[in-house]
């Protein structure tokens, strides 16, 4: 019998079977579950975890980033800090076909070593990880512009909830059925038909899995533990402005995988220098079978039609709206969605962008509200939270590229401004890039400047005949371009519903009456799906059973037994 | 709340729930389990069966196929049975944009049944067409060439344990989490948040299934009852010369869906005109959102790359190998390989044609067997299950099409013939096309022939100077051009674990040392997998997660509780 699929249960596995055996309930109940405490606290994390982990932050800076791998060539130093931080680290530069040689290589030992090794192994990696979840958070803090606390939470503690969420989904999917089966079938009066059965777990190849500049670690995890776990090796390359956090989280891993006795080129980082293009050359590479990435429509969009050897997932752009219709907690609603589009200067794939609202306004708790006044509400929320600079800062935190800073010039000329876009000078970082959000008052037949995507602290309160005028919009403007989240407001369960089918029809994940502390931008892993991949902001959800099931392949060998 | 999830349980699901029940464990199991029984017997099927079967087969014959479809602009009639029958059964024809238009709008009231309801009249479905067995098999026999009893257990029994294997894997996929869930988060010291959760299963769009020749039922049923079972209304469009047993499937599940209340254009039969082309204008119709196909590699290819908007799953061809190392039953050997060889004249999918065999010649319990006494026991045991026509056209049936024969008149020139193919007269049947398999002996370095696909009653005896390099060619071979099969004979666990190294290297699926009532061209459903989408011959396998879990996506939505 072949190695694989008769193993001897790893040790690593042992130490985190209850982790996993958790995760793998939380998967199926959807309720809430969290493995990794998203509080920065010392008494959390203990008093020295925050400045150990600033110090080995700092450590890397204006350094060379201990990376031993293959094929090195030179080094690349590609960030800038949002908050005017010289960063300066220096990353191993190697090609695409000395990365990929040296992840093929890897393949063969690991998808040898069978499911519940490599569960084990991924597992101790997150635990590696968590283990400097300050160093990671300060590292994505430091080339993201999120503020330290939401960088810690999405860009830590989310992020490895997510990372293990897909794990369990991979495990499960590779262990449905069991490494090897009897079969016994009556043949007449004669002896019956035995054979015995192994199924084995084959990887597709080298995974590719390209960052992003805003959420480098949230957003690549997912992908990068589903491919790992399923038996892929990883090349990771990072958007260039968001290299650090990535790079930690190769280093560590890498590191665990050499302890227990695995090649560490099954994941390696791939930084590129300025103009490299490295990866499309990656994702063309014959050898690369998976891709995952998050950005721009247009690359996503390329990628699909271009990556044809690989199975390629994409997160990419849309357009995120709001209905509003009614509410019975005007002031709810209205903080809610300021809350919303101050956290991380709206630069959230999930920020709601496009807000209907009926031109002749909506009944409220408070009375009949104006569109003028509902949409003062909500600018009034931001305004409120973004008023004081040392506190706005913790929300907004700084913004992430030049390119935020021309749409926000450029929308000032697109409609009446409710919210005027202030820069704010950062009471921590004097060089750092910091803008709080502007709202755009729009009929509701400039369709083409809200039917495409403003990234960045850029709303558009629209106009409508009614809310079903508003409905019609969503399922217009989503079906055509797509969406990561929809919201609702109304008190009426008939408008709800109404608005629930619109979601169901254009595939876009909804939340209804948001007024408290849960936020349209904000999903949970194990229990909200992230993407649906029904619509064209992506392609796939975070995590579900169709974002690893194709990710390895069952080969089977039978003999008679 | 929206319909769609909080579902009562449909009768339908009641009624079938066992069946279901046991399909859902056999999958998890992988051991040997059917549903529908294999055998034609009267002791089965009761006294009446047959007869039954074959008067409703010959009603339709020269008459208008019962089919009220919407659309219908004229009739067709496209078949010519291999058997020499004169079939001219008329099928109602109608376009492309019409058949879409239909499946479309009856897609909503569809999904909003949900899971269980949709599994209830899928199981009911199945179990319809099971009542019309024989009906089926005659029809697949004589549209297939394939013999009664293969085409009652193939195209019948065996279709539909597929069929419901496929459902259960869309099923289990469905309802791995629940359709609601409570969702609970701590909030420091106020009142937790509290959410609750909707999980919407929504289908991908319209599915169309492209039929083959030689199986029509076998190979569409999966991604038919995948595609159905999760929500996405079904385009069938048949082989032009094996229409009937897909417009007897259509018919069937359209009266259930009927009686059900459900709108029986969830399923359409979209038979085409000659040169039509109506598979390529149903799969780049822009609502067309799946495709499963069997057939060529050219056309499969071209589905894949063009059929962009769509979730494409094909199954190709390729080049099944046999790899002989050495036996302990040599007469096993050669009796378990001519029975693959002579099985429907070798036109099945997963029929052997390279047969790698070294020069030098096998150990075997009856001494050392020369490579040319190994082809010659292969040949002899193909001869004898052929010798008596009576006897013999009950295994080979007749061949499907022109195409078969052009090959066997080619195949003649390729190398030195081992085994002519002869004519034979089927004793029942005076205009049936018979012929008897053909083996050509090959040295290893003609590589031009044996390295394309020659479909039909036609393998090659291939000289090797080893088994080391037998599996060297295995592997270039089928890494190159894929295979659904491999097999190997090897009294040496060393051999047979190479042999399985090799498999898993190029994604095969391997049996070995065949020598009794298995075969390597079988696969039983519950148990073996067909294909395995790790190599050219398909991208997919029947049938696994993978084979479902993109046929549709969970659309979430939420509300505080």
């Amino acid at each position: 019998m072949m190695a694989g699929m008769t193993e001897t249960p790893h040790p690593l596995y042992d130490r985190h079977a209850e982790t996993l055996n958790r995760a793998l309930a939380a998967i199926t109940e959807r309720g809430y579950w969290s493995a990794y405490p998203e509080s920065p606290s010392p008494r959390v994390y203990g008093e020295t975890a925050a400045a150990d982990g600033k110090a080995a932050f700092e450590a890397y800076l204006d350094g060379d980033f201990p990376l031993d791998q293959p094929g090195t060539d030179d080094r690349v130093a590609t960030e800038a800090s949002p908050f005017g931080l010289k960063l300066g680290v220096r990353y191993p530069h190697a090609g695409a076909d000395a990365l990929v040689a040296a992840a093929s290589a890897a393949l063969p030992g690991w998808r040898d070593a069978g499911p519940q090794a490599r569960v084990g192994v991924c597992l101790e990696i997150l635990d590696r990880l968590h283990k400097h979840v300050f160093e990671l958070a300060n590292a994505v803090q430091f080339t993201t512009g999120q503020a330290f606390v939401m960088a810690f939470q999405a860009g830590g503690a989310h992020a490895l909830d997510r990372a293990l969420e897909a794990l369990a989904y991979g495990y499960a999917e590779m262990t449905r059925h069991p490494g090897t089966a009897g079969w016994e079938k009556a043949a007449g009066k004669g002896e019956p038909l035995r054979m015995t059965k192994t199924f084995h777990v084959v990887p597709r190849g080298v995974a590719l899995v390209v960052g992003c500049n805003t959420f480098p670690t949230w957003n690549s995890y997912p992908g990068l533990f589903a491919s790992l776990v399923t038996g892929n090796p990883v090349v990771v390359k990072p958007h260039p402005r968001a290299v650090l956090p990535l790079a930690i989280t190769v280093r560590y891993a890498r590191e665990v995988l050499a302890e227990a006795g695995f090649d560490p080129n099954l994941i390696l980082l791939a930084p590129e220098a300025p103009g490299e293009k490295l990866a499309s050359t990656l994702a063309l590479h014959p050898a690369v079978k998976i891709v995952d990435f998050t950005g721009s429509t247009e690359y996503g969009d390329w990628l699909e039609a271009n990556a044809r050897q690989a199975a390629v997932y994409t997160e990419k752009a849309g357009l995120n709206t709001v209905v509003v219709d009614s509410t019975d907690d005007f002031a709810g609603m209205c903080r809610n969605l300021g809350f919303t589009l101050s956290l991380y200067s709206g630069q959230m794939c999930t920020t709601s962008q496009n807000i209907l609202i009926p031109a002749g306004g909506i009944a409220t708790d408070q009375g009949h509200k104006s569109f003028d006044e509902v949409a003062a509400g909500i600018a009034g929320a931001v305004g409120k939270l973004t008023a004081d600079p040392a506190r706005g800062v913790e929300f907004t935190g700084a913004i992430v590229n030049d390119g935020v800073l021309a749409r926000l010039a450029e929308v000032t000329g697109v409609g009446e401004t409710v919210l005027e876009s202030r820069a704010v000078e950062h009471p921590a970082f004097p060089d750092a890039v910091v803008r709080t959000p502007t709202i755009v008052k729009l009929p509701a037949d400039a369709t083409d400047t809200y039917s495409q995507e403003w990234f960045g602290p850029i709303s558009f309160v629209i106009a409508t005949d009614s809310t079903a005028h508003s409905l019609e919009i969503l399922k217009a403007t989503v079906g055509e371009k797509g969406a990561l989240t929809a919201a609702v407001y109304a008190t009426d369960e008939a408008v709800l519903d109404a608005a629930e089918a619109a979601a169901i029809e254009v595939g876009v994940h909804l939340s209804a009456n948001l007024t408290g502390g849960v936020f349209v931008n904000q999903s949970a892993a194990f229990s909200d799906f992230h993407g649906s991949g029904a619509n064209p902001a992506a392609n796939a959800a975070l995590t579900d059973g169709a974002y690893v099931a194709n990710r390895f392949r069952i080969v089977q060998s039978r003999r008679p037994a």
